[in-house]
């Protein structure tokens, strides 16, 4: 219900079907609705008795008191900004389903040995500005604010995040660092984004880890001539160049049992007539090990000093530059918290429905790791489609996976 | 000094050196900088004594007059409007050559035999509404008017060529006919837009005729999933398949003689995560023959077809369409016109400097061919640069191919 009504409220978009809920939401990263479900957020966790620091990065931190509130808290967090046309889930589920935990937790009178901690990271998507996991990378030391405040809209190549935590009043005071606003741990709730537990049948996934995963920044710089009256062996085509690439990165990926893919590119100066004279576009590129990505990776770059070279043989027909900032290495969750979620999952759904795996995805708890014990369960995605107004979660699964957040949380809380 | 004086008038833009004339235009079809040049070109006219007709479709026709009035006018004819990142010269030079022609014989109170017209045509480039050579091929009846009224322009998808015609007042009250509103023959200077000229050695192109084109407009429908989750044999990237037609493309081009590139395209939702679901390109595929064109358009579809497949090799991973409006076939221009400026140019730059040749470019001439005597001047283009802000042919080279313009209409007007 949480979950459709803040739909409702705070971007939904890109009708898919006949039901209230068959739409996805648009709630780009600090953005109005951004501004608007973190406010939303606040105050529902107020009405429970947390107390709420922001950072100075837009990081929510709602911590419900425990019996021994100066010991550092339980953590639970995901991410409530979307995809341009994202869906209803991905990272909301995370969040809202932490929310469920403490709302549970409050209607039974229950009071945790510790405090817990319910986060919601700013920018997990990095759909807007370009760098996922921005601002739990920060949090755990990975990247710097500096580094962050100076991102700029991939959409107006203009407006920073610095510009948009001020204008929606979330540059908080509180300092964005484990150090000085730890948390003990960090468990994350998420859909899987991929097909894997809908084909193989089972209704929980525990995390042992992460895919590596990069984003280079590739520039082809050819030269804008008549698509009619140059002949083929004087051509500069910044797009052909690119073709050959986006087609090469395919069966790299393949080959080291990886993935690639470009999502994002623009062509200059797109005329029909024009054969283009710069492209620009992204490779996204990851595999389950470091070493797989750094063959790929290798591969790629070899790949596209070959696809600038002109079809006769003798010269470049143009020049590429790659930029490769924020690679994101492979993850490997933390064992002792891993068990726990394994065995609560075992309890509640039965161990032939729990299955082990990696994360094709990135997610803040893949910064928070790096600093503190950290484990992520996973509910499965219909037809593996996600980053798609169409993402859905069926309301039985969604139950079985905040019950198994719940009962991992309160296992965590009595060791 | 016409060329740049009107070029800071009208859409000078993309500067690329420190000479004042060191810029290209931006003076799409239609837009308020056409509407300038237009004006101008009519008060400039007039001011040599010329009557003036506008038709339904933005056409200027500009009549100096001859001895005998009642019979049909030699024309002379090209275009004022630019590409988005276009020249100085492209099309400005047909027009504004052909104007130097009509104030030669004012300096020189010479008065032709016949009424001599010059004719801005309008919207030859098709680069905002996407029909090139659009005004002159519905004078030729090639294609309606309303066909043309109803061209939406690709930057925004919703103003038509309708709307525009009238917010600028150039939906004139001459009907847009050959029958009604006829000239005797058709000579058009161009600039050369290739490599060909310079790189021979020569100053005066004379044509025989203009290679054969197709826009072909493709959709690919995938599926927009998440870049790191899906697994790549679950993958409906449309991208990908469209890379592969890109490739291809440029070896089946190759094959046949002719050429072949993408210039538009266009990616849903062109996010740096998310598999683009959906792709928006045009193929521009020309060779000097209709046979040679037909061969080239059969290999493409089936090379569609191939890059739909997913590379599993058991099924479609992403679903085609294809248009193909508006094809324009391979030109051969009239054997009379085509002597009488051979023997001008070669009496005026030397025969050795002149070479017979095939544009590779679509003009407003290959309309006009259709229904009467139609030949073309080429002057050439400095490194072959066209299409692109840099183009370039020296004060000599426009000296040159104007004498040859000025001696051949005079030569046409005494046979
Ligand atoms: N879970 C998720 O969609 N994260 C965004 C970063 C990524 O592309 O993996
Ligand atoms: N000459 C010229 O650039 N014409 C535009 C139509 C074409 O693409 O050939």
């Amino acid at each position: 219900e949480t979950i459709h009504k803040t739909a409702e409220m705070f971007g939904a978009a890109h009708r898919w079907g006949p039901k209230p809920e068959d739409t996805g939401v648009t709630r780009l990263a600090l953005s109005d609705f951004d501004k608007g479900v973190k406010e939303w957020f606040i105050k529902e966790v107020k009405s429970l008795g947390c107390t709420v620091k922001i950072d100075e990065v837009g990081n929510i931190f709602a911590t419900y008191p425990g019996k021994n509130n100066s010991a550092p808290a339980t953590g639970i967090g995901s991410h409530l900004d979307t995809q341009p046309t994202g869906g209803r889930y991905d990272g909301i589920f995370g969040v809202l389903s932490g929310l469920q935990v403490l709302r549970t937790l409050k209607q039974n009178n229950y009071v945790p040995n510790y405090p817990i901690t319910l986060v919601d990271w700013c920018n997990e998507e990095g759909a807007r500005f370009p760098m996922s996991i921005m601002a739990s990378s920060v949090w755990a030391g990975i990247n710097t604010k500096e580094e962050v405040y100076a991102l700029k809209d991939v959409f107006d190549d203009k407006t920073t995040v610095l510009d948009e935590l001020k204008r929606i009043g979330f540059q908080g005071p509180e300092h964005c660092s484990h150090d000085s606003n730890p948390l003990k741990c960090h468990f994350e709730m998420h859909i899987e984004q991929g097909p894997v537990l809908e084909n193989t049948n089972k209704k929980i996934g525990v995390l042992i880890g992460a895919q590596a995963y990069r984003w280079l920044y590739v520039t082809m710089k050819g030269m804008a001539q008549h698509t009619g009256s140059t002949p083929m062996e004087y051509r500069r085509d910044a797009l052909f160049a690119t073709s050959k690439v986006m087609v090469g990165i395919n069966s790299i990926a393949r080959k080291y049992g990886g993935v690639a893919s470009v999502g994002k590119m623009s062509e200059t100066p797109n005329v029909v007539n024009v054969i283009p004279g710069t492209v620009k576009f992204v490779i996204d590129i990851r595999n389950h090990t470091d070493e797989g990505l750094e063959k790929m990776y290798k591969e790629i770059m070899q790949l596209i000093e070959n696809s600038v070279k002109n079809e006769e043989g003798n010269g470049i027909s143009v020049e590429a530059t790659v930029e490769n900032p924020f690679p994101i290495p492979a993850t490997y969750f933390n064992k002792d918290l891993i068990s726990i979620i394994e065995s609560s999952a075992d309890d509640i759904v039965g161990p032939q429905y729990v299955h082990k795996m990696m994360s094709g995805a990135g997610h803040d708890s893949c910064a928070t790791n790096t600093v503190i014990p950290t484990a992520m369960i996973f509910v499965p995605s219909k037809d593996g489609v996600s980053h798609n107004p169409r993402e859905y979660t069926s309301p039985e699964e969604l139950e079985a996976g905040f019950q198994v957040l719940l009962e991992t949380v309160l296992r965590y809380d009595q060791v």
